[in-house]
């Protein structure tokens, strides 16, 4: 049973210390389609303008992604982003964003995606990802992402959305603005008790925290040097642990860890080149080899 | 056989959003000493002046501290430092700092010091450090800890003592300085490339990387809600490792990540209260605990 994600799907220009990249494939949905479709067949819910590139549906349909929910707008143009990243290659700025055809976003699933068990909700506003949620009527494990902009101005949403969700996955300086604490591990700790039976922390470079009423646990990013273009990792991480449970159809907590580190392992790919270019060039067998070296480095 | 620490004893004020503490016991050979003593007798080395409370001596001799190291200077005054946390509990500054006794501080080692295996050179000037290094002929295992101060004002010393270390403690922004490099990875692989056999990069609330010719790992920090003071955890931290290793009496591969998880475990109960006030309290049973748990936590 192939896995939902309904995400942005966009052209992004990136800006490094040491080089610069236009309109290069990008958008949540696609990061996490491509990082999940190591493990499971997904089926992509977006929008894009006239402009978009046909090569890149194609390259998505190539890895077993069911693009069917991908509108094409008429006249419209493809989500635009533009952001720069500070020599530490973790933090960024936003330089330019534009909507485009995002602006008027109504997400529809096709029939056939509504019985999918495993969903993700990409970073969207509240409304449309209840509205996705409302029409995933097979729904056995859905898990969400957000960003700062809905906490801040679409907050009641969002806290009657974590009422239904199984999974919260965001960044810490979102977790520390919903919650409304600098503690990390409290702030995960309050975010939980809205209502998501977990809650995992991004950290960037640092890994990701992970919270439910029985544990609390911290996995470290995997350590490399090669980080060329930190765009889409915490979609690729989300798409990682997404795409191994799907694949294990099971979510108890000892998948969930394994799930967590092949999130880890995911992203650590996909900084390691711009946009979706070594995540789609990589094998199941290096994502593996990368686990099994993972779990090593964290067993003593 | 006692470990040797040669390092800063001091007076701390410290400020944190919520308390403020003054003239309570702090120092690198301090803190050090008394995380070591969970696992090992310790022989300390430092100078205070005639201000210095005797009851914190009988706390450290309480310990298993020999204290015959530490120099009582007439009519000096004890080094004092003063910092304020800023409100993430990971950032702070330095107010004040006045180094007194410190000034004219000339290590000697008393003779029955001399045949220590396991020595930790405390965070002082290159000189110093190498000072204390040809004084201890006896020494099979010596890690030293460094600052920014040194780096930038004493960088030739430095270099030379690193070639003489096997281990060389140091957080991210001074390897980030002393490498010259962003990247963690990068900058950890460079240190080791000065002369050390293995290198320890502290991240303070996100843990610690490790690096030698064989291995690079990182282990997180504990994940902790109490976070009352973090000043003395990378001292903490050097401690409950080279305490461990003293203890076991080898540094192998293996036992040393086992004694950096003992740092990591230690350095988290060393933040619950002000100066030493959780670590002393503590006991080895409560260290063995939550490295059980930890080791668990990083287990999948």
């Amino acid at each position: 049973m192939p896995l939902l994600v309904v995400g942005t799907v966009a052209l992004d220009s990136v800006e490094t210390p040491t080089a610069v990249r236009d309109d290069i494939l990008g958008g949540s949905a696609v990061f996490f389609s491509t990082a999940a479709s190591h493990f499971s067949k997904v089926n992509l819910v977006g929008v894009v303008g006239e402009d978009w590139p046909p090569e890149h549906t194609a390259m998505l349909q190539s890895r077993g992604v069911d693009t069917s929910g991908l509108n094409i707008i008429k006249g419209g143009k493809t989500f635009r982003w533009r952001g720069k990243y500070l020599p530490n290659m973790n933090d960024r700025e936003t330089l330019e964003t534009h909507l485009n055809v995002l602006e008027t976003f109504d997400p529809v699933l096709p029939a056939s995606f509504r019985e999918s068990k495993y969903v993700f909700l990409g970073n969207d506003s509240p409304k449309n990802q209840m509205k996705v949620l409302d029409q995933a009527t097979g729904r056995q494990l859905v898990i969400a992402d957000t960003m700062d902009l809905w906490i801040k101005i679409m907050r009641d949403e969002l806290l009657a959305l974590l009422k239904k969700l199984d999974g919260l996955v965001l960044n810490d300086s979102e977790a520390k603005l919903l919650s409304d604490e600098e503690n990390l591990v409290t702030a995960g700790r309050k975010v939980l008790e809205l209502g998501p039976r977990f809650v995992v922390i991004k950290k960037g470079e640092h890994g990701a925290m992970f919270f439910s009423r029985d544990e609390t646990y911290v996995l470290p990013a995997y350590p490399t040097e090669l980080v060329i273009d930190p765009t889409g990792a915490g979609d690729s991480f989300a798409g990682g642990m997404m795409g191994y449970l799907a694949e294990k159809q099971k979510f108890d907590p000892k998948t969930l860890k394994e799930a967590l580190a092949y999130g880890v392992v995911t992203a650590s790919f996909t900084v390691e080149d711009f946009s979706l270019d070594r995540l789609k060039t990589i094998s199941r067998r290096d994502l593996d080899a990368r686990w099994n070296e993972y779990r090593g480095m964290l067993s003593f």
